[in-house]
């Protein structure tokens, strides 16, 4: 059985902020201390290793499932397909609906359950769930909507990922100038003519690495110790990442018996560009190969890291000619890769 | 293939508040004023009503994932598996780690990947992730976890359900009295000698329904308004509960091929006693049937309502014989069903 995407949306928040809007900020480092250099120093540097030049956060009014909605809308009139004979939701984030200005997130009802009342869906037999499985989520979502198909449980389901990592970044922490909002979605169905998931590998490091993401309060020592922060270590990701990620992909191509010069693209998490340049190097030379030119779109520049919402809006963004010079054809073999809180790390290799 | 439960374990929370116990709180109406008369009448008819005469609370060093924990840790021993070899840690729950005396919850890194973390599996191909879902979580969580076993992808799942919902709880609403703390959990496995899931039925009514189950603010004018709680249209959830669960367990009941005599225990969310006995009255009168005697256990008279604990709480009770005069043996064919934030209704008919 053929288990394929079969349509893609994406919803890009309009508004934009970029990183000179950072320039007034009061950047503290973990101590509380102001650093010793002017914060155009610091966004230079920050630059230069994460590709981010600015990124996007969703108005006031609209919260992550109405992102989420916003994308599924798009993917399932992409797909074609009459949004009653839906049988799966899978709604994957970490933080719920977050409302502007406040701290708590709201996951009551699911926020699947917020999309498909957006959507105005009736069939009860249409399950909406969320999911939480750190950025690597939307990922995982597609591998469990695939696990359902497969088993009978469903035919057709709707994979959303979405953020609004802006409602929980601590202002005083340089790292908050990665994180950004945003939200994609595919319909995924077993499909004769259409693409195929050939393999896929899912891990979780839960032993030293599991706080490697972690909620914390803000650096600012005169800021309320009761509101918490998504926070990270960022150094001991990098390593992570670049020793077990490019394993994990190469044991999942090796699954789907895929030659790696037939791999065209590579769909990986926009985290950080130098890091994801690190892993693809390694990837390839665990192939003795040099990295293929062209072969990993990039949209962290314009859009930061939203989470469990890049893949699927970088694909959206490939597939429909929206992210020149790249695209994917029909029979084209690419690459899914995610890593983050968990510490998750996930992939699958697919045939367009 | 036979999928059926192999371990169970719960863990029931130490701090034990009785009815008497509310006696001296200002309960308010949803207009802010108080009622017209005592909290004795206010919680006499409380208790006739939802059978609640006490409820269980975490200590407040201990958070849901510890919860989950202990009751992960007593499901592994009881299935006897080395944890090691565990493919999926499904981790149902709706609010995350909520700290005592905090409003924030915190899924970073997910409930799943903490309690791998404590039990310290080293294996990263043991896939940690958690589900939201309502009170129908844990439920879901095995309907998941079996199609991962029947479509090749795992061969021993984990799936817990905890929840901390004294935490989410506005103390001048009435409905506070209902809500608790607590986890379960279940090995659930491939088995040719064990027991057998022999149909399922979920569904997730998300149009009038979606917000019957809410996050609001206090009904205390002088309260935050920031801080929002656990909200519920109490009425409306009963009238919906009574009309859609007993269908969805007949459907259940005819897709897994077992005729109605054949149930010996109906395993139900302990939300409200007198909803649980109208539900399954009218599941036996669909079925032109009086409502055996027995037939349903019931721990919400000193538990309360747990969340997606409830369930898995139960019946680890019931199986270890710890609520006399009831019991599961080998051969027996039971029912168990849940109804929650979605609304979610879901069912699933085991031979033990």
């Amino acid at each position: 059985m053929k288990i394929g995407i079969t349509g893609t949306g994406s919803y890009i928040p309009s508004v934009i902020a970029k990183n000179e809007d950072f320039l007034n900020h009061e950047f503290l480092g973990t101590d509380g201390a102001k650093f010793g250099y002017e914060n155009a120093v610091i966004i230079e540097k920050f630059q230069s290793i994460t590709g981010i030049a600015e990124r996007r956060y969703a108005l006031p009014e609209l919260n992550t499932s109405d992102l989420g909605h916003l994308a599924a809308d798009k993917a399932l009139q992409d797909a074609g397909i009459d949004k009653e004979d839906l049988d799966y939701i899978i709604f994957a984030h970490n933080f719920g609906d977050i409302e502007h200005g406040k701290i708590q997130g709201d996951t009551l009802p699911s926020l699947a359950t917020r999309v498909k009342h957006l959507l105005r869906i009736k069939n009860p037999k249409c399950v909406a769930y969320d999911m939480i499985f750190g950025c690597p989520g939307w990922i995982e979502g597609v591998i469990q909507a695939s696990a359902f198909i497969k088993s009978g449980l469903a035919k057709k389901c709707l994979v959303i990922g979405g953020e609004t990592l802006s409602r929980v970044v601590d202002e005083h922490d340089r790292d908050s100038m990665i994180y950004s909002d945003g939200a994609g979605a595919a319909v995924i169905e077993a499909n004769p003519d259409g693409g195929e998931i050939l393999g896929h590998a899912s891990l979780t490091f839960a032993n030293g690495e599991a706080y490697y993401l972690f909620f914390d309060k803000t650096y600012n020592e005169g800021g309320c110790s009761n509101t918490r922060y998504i926070k990270m270590h960022g150094r001991k990701i990098y390593e992570f990442a670049c020793t077990h990620v490019p394993k994990a992909m190469a044991d999942c191509l090796e699954k789907s018996g895929v030659d790696i010069d037939e791999v065209k693209k590579i769909f990986i998490h926009q985290a950080n560009e130098k890091m994801d340049e690190a892993i693809i190097k390694r990837f390839y030379r665990l192939h003795n190969k040099e990295v293929p030119e062209n072969i990993m779109p990039m949209s962290i520049h314009k859009l930061g890291n939203s989470s469990v919402a890049t893949i699927p809006t970088l694909y959206d963004l490939v597939r429909k000619g929206e992210l020149e010079p790249h695209g994917v054809e029909k029979g084209d073999v690419v690459i899914f890769a995610s890593v983050g809180a968990g510490m998750n790390i996930n992939a699958f290799v697919y045939r367009v």
